[in-house]
């Protein structure tokens, strides 16, 4: 228990940075050091507990200013740092902090795809570390503990594939799945999936259910990637401030059953206090007041044999097992930490 | 623009039922007449806007009682019956009230297939009236005007199968769907779906997305039946009052273009005042917010032709063009009234 | 019926604009001409649908910009002008307007007090037309009516003082108010409140009730100036998008009696259609749900004739009743149109 | 840190008491023993996690029915019982565990009044234990800490209560407020305030803003008598499932300035972990947001010196620091356990 991991937060003013600086500061084997904003940034030396109010008396540290000093010399006292910053910052400081010795959680896009070729056409810009991409680590625990045990730059995965693949990944491992078909997935994301930002998308009077991203979301490719197959993914914004519910509809191989959809579930979790399963879903189905606040996933499943199709459900905190939640259980399996807690900031 | 059309409803206390009352009392060429409940209930005489506030003042009509009486003479005063009721209720009702020379616009699933076997399975209980179904008209407005102009027995389509048939029938009827793969269909309801009742799962702390259903909502069979295609449709309950999203993923005939799709639905719509067409969802989608309180139906669709994939969104108010208002819409058909307005009761 | 006013509305893109032009769009007397935006907005030539798109097919009129030829043209082609603009906005546009021969009705704050000494403290500028100031009418509509009937110029008032007024009014004018102790206002509002624009304030996810403007929002003396005592006025932000409800808490002059009160509420409000009252509260209040989407003015009270106090409620939609409702109520007056409908825009 | 206080809790099934149980679970020096509820119950022999699915593999725990057996044999195994049940129940149940050589922290209205008199009228029963009232602590923990650790039975305040009172107590025992005027309380609550039941008031369709219980609700005796002063209390419903914020308006004392009341709470609350204090409110308030699911009050005040009033603001999570949390709070005092923490259950 006495272990005591250094950990810096850069990007530590959004709801992504704060979940994470709260987790790390409650953590029994870390501690917080820095927590960083871009220099340009209004909320330089502000208080975390300014921008967030739940966490005055908490978390009263001021966000220090990323100037080139403050950048070069977070080596020198930390052990790890965890990017919440744009997908391309990403790229551009993740280099540079592996050379001062870091392990790097980063929970941008700017290294999920091992092929660079993906980033123009879904994230707009050139990737400048291609090497480096073959090197990372994909941060779903569950799947990639072993790898992320010695990795030092993992990429923690989105909030909508993590909860998809959560619940496809038994399937597709099992060979449970039809290959010919696209699995059709369907997910409603809480507003805070968006950033902590002002716009009028964001508006509490502007923000009502329905789809977004139709057929281009950056997410879909990142969900066939890492299942080895591809599928249809239409995200949904929904009145809501946290939480993610994904609904994956999937034509099994024939004569699957049931019995067989549930063991590979219980398989593949077994021992797991991460994931709780919902086997058939009787009496209720994975939800979002279930699982917000929290870093478990919940997954249910439901099969018709006679049609040959599954009903899967995956629901987590997309601000915790879909983003900082899963960056610390990551950074737990790669210094030896204990296996939870992993509860809510607050 | 004189007629004057004498309607009663019968289950008027419930979400639905008020809607329908204040769509009538609004409507320039119908008058609204009897609003009954059944004689256990305990609205039984309260004014209906004892029950729905927002109505004080409007409509301060008391709930009659449906004694034998009662119900024996509403044919010497009334044109049209609107039956707000359960299922089985409805079965029993609709004869006789046809027998009184009423028209009957029945908004339960008690005449929405043609086929009786589908009742004990789905609805739980033997339907005692086979012949009858056979002559009920399926009332989704815009797909089968001429039948309604001539029936005397509309089944009102369910609020999940108008938003999902709305979407998939153009591409249907234009053979643009291929046969061999199933539509997903997944739909987001708000919770006046529910009906109006205290219960656990429809109480304010406990209502939070997530799916339900699965596998074997009775809306599965419907939409499969009015389609000519089988479908997986899964339901969600969303916190939200009033509303449903239905996105549905297809996979398409081979080579099916986007213009394709697109002049399918312009074909199919054309010259319609209550379905508005949103062109590839560029800039905003179907949503909630712009559907509520109107009897409108929200459609879009975008294509994916590498992979021949496309995906259908439709929004519509669950309780307007969901319930009541495609009840009034199928009445304005029958009777010869004027095609709109369609609006919110309030 | 056959009146038929042109209306102007400028400052069409927010929430208020675009509901007194659906408003309008629907008034039997009335008709939509020129929306207007300042040429300086992103907004300028979109049409009204695309920022509303519940509007879509029903207003899709482009906002024009504001430029000096379109401004000098307005009194050409209108009766009357709806200015939903800045409140230093309207204190310079008033005056030109008028000298087109227009009528105004202000929807802002620029000219609701007559004493132009408010104006540096309260609103942040020294006011331009203090004389101006002197002619205009308070558009409260129940209170002002003869007034309004033959204004050039109307103020209509604030959403908060159109609430409380209306409850503390009836009690004022009959003498029932202790005169020594300050009335205690305490009133939330939805997010609309707070206009259509970005804003870290207004963002779905950090929307939570709470007071704001204590002690210091301008709405306070406009309620004390209005009413002819000062009161203690406490806003709060609700996390719901419209509607406000206002209570009230007076100390009553000596021995005043519960059907005294009753019967002031009664004598004021005799024949409005706009208010409804709900004596004594007894089974339910004013609430949010009963007004949203409507102009209606619910108001309840109860009296402790022990403590000699009494509690008194307002509910209004601050849109409607509390924005473009109330202004069409004026215009209503002053053209001599139909006393109602007022009803929701959708 | 050794201490391992055993503790039951009596009404398990409903917000407070899966609270209170999950509070106890992670308490490091307490042991969750039985759960219980009524034998008549429906929960009865239901893991707390069916009832409340966020606890799934957290508190499995079935609900133990309280048979006659069970209720004897709780103070062979336990420490302290906490009483999560109605208030007449409390009171008959309350003797008998004291007999047993239990601590017992009530959580309902059964002992908050010394003054037996006050049932009949606020509680609809005669109190059977006028002897026990008077020995009774009243749980307001940072005002009643020396009585709470020596206290075998704590009536633990109600939720609008402990915001209200937090808020008036250090004006009160300064002097500060005028003694002849009547403070006026208006405070909402999130719905949980209304307990775990199905009915149509909490129905999600149904929920809206408003107020109730005006003049004649229960908490306004029990502020009053803890205060030592009279006051106007109006509660709210309000559309969100829990957090409390109560808004409090006074006349002061003559001449009090904004420097006094500042001192008088930073006196009164110096060195407290769960009182957090918002000196004029400037830049944020108190909020709903900042305290759900977290045992803080949050406090804030302004004074307008030229009228003689102030304006005081209170934030709690009803069903903690207004329930569950202050109750483990009181126990922790009560034997001499951790101040803190007193973090969400989840």
């Amino acid at each position: 228990m006495t272990q005591n991991i250094r950990c810096a937060v850069i990007g530590a003013s959004g709801y992504t940075g704060v979940e994470l600086a709260a987790l790390i500061a409650r953590h029994p084997q870390m501690s917080l050091g820095g927590v960083y904003v871009s220099e340009a940034s209004l909320d330089a030396n502000k208080p975390l507990s300014q921008l967030h109010g739940r966490f005055l008396g908490l978390l009263d540290t001021p966000l220090t200013p990323l100037s080139e000093e403050a950048f070069a010399a977070i080596g020198t006292s930390h052990d790890v740092v965890f990017l919440a910053t744009e997908h391309q910052v990403s790229t551009q400081l993740a280099p540079k902090l592996l050379a001062q010795g870091l392990v790097v959680m980063d929970l941008s896009g700017g290294f999920r795809f091992a092929d660079a070729d993906i980033y123009p056409q879904y994230y707009g810009f050139d990737h400048a570390e291609p090497e480096l991409l073959k090197k990372a680590v994909y941060g779903l625990a569950e799947w990639n503990a072993e790898s992320i045990k010695t990795a030092n730059l993992v990429a923690v995965p989105g909030c909508y594939p993590t909860a998809t693949l959560s619940a496809l990944k038994p399937l597709k491992e099992a060979g449970l799945l039809d290959t010919q078909q696209y699995p059709v997935v369907n997910a409603v994301s809480g507003v805070t999936g968006a950033g902590r930002k002002a716009s009028m998308v964001n508006s509490f009077c502007e923000v009502s259910l329905h789809p977004y991203g139709i057929l281009g979301h950056r997410h879909q490719p990142e969900i066939g990637t890492h299942l080895g197959q591809d599928v249809i993914f239409t995200p949904h914004l929904g009145n809501f401030p946290r939480g993610i519910v994904s609904t994956v509809t999937v034509k099994l191989a024939s004569d699957v059953t049931q019995a067989q959809v549930t063991e590979a579930y219980q398989n593949a979790y077994a021992g797991s206090k991460c994931v709780r399963l919902y086997d058939e879903m009787a009496g209720q189905s994975p939800s979002i007041k279930n699982v917000v606040g929290t870093s478990h996933c919940d997954l249910g499943w439901k099969v018709d044999e006679t049609s040959g199709h599954a009903v899967l459900v995956a629901a987590i905190d997309n601000l915790l097992k879909g983003a900082a939640g899963q960056a610390i259980q990551c950074a737990n399996l790669r210094f030896g930490l204990i296996d939870f807690p992993l509860e809510a900031a607050s």
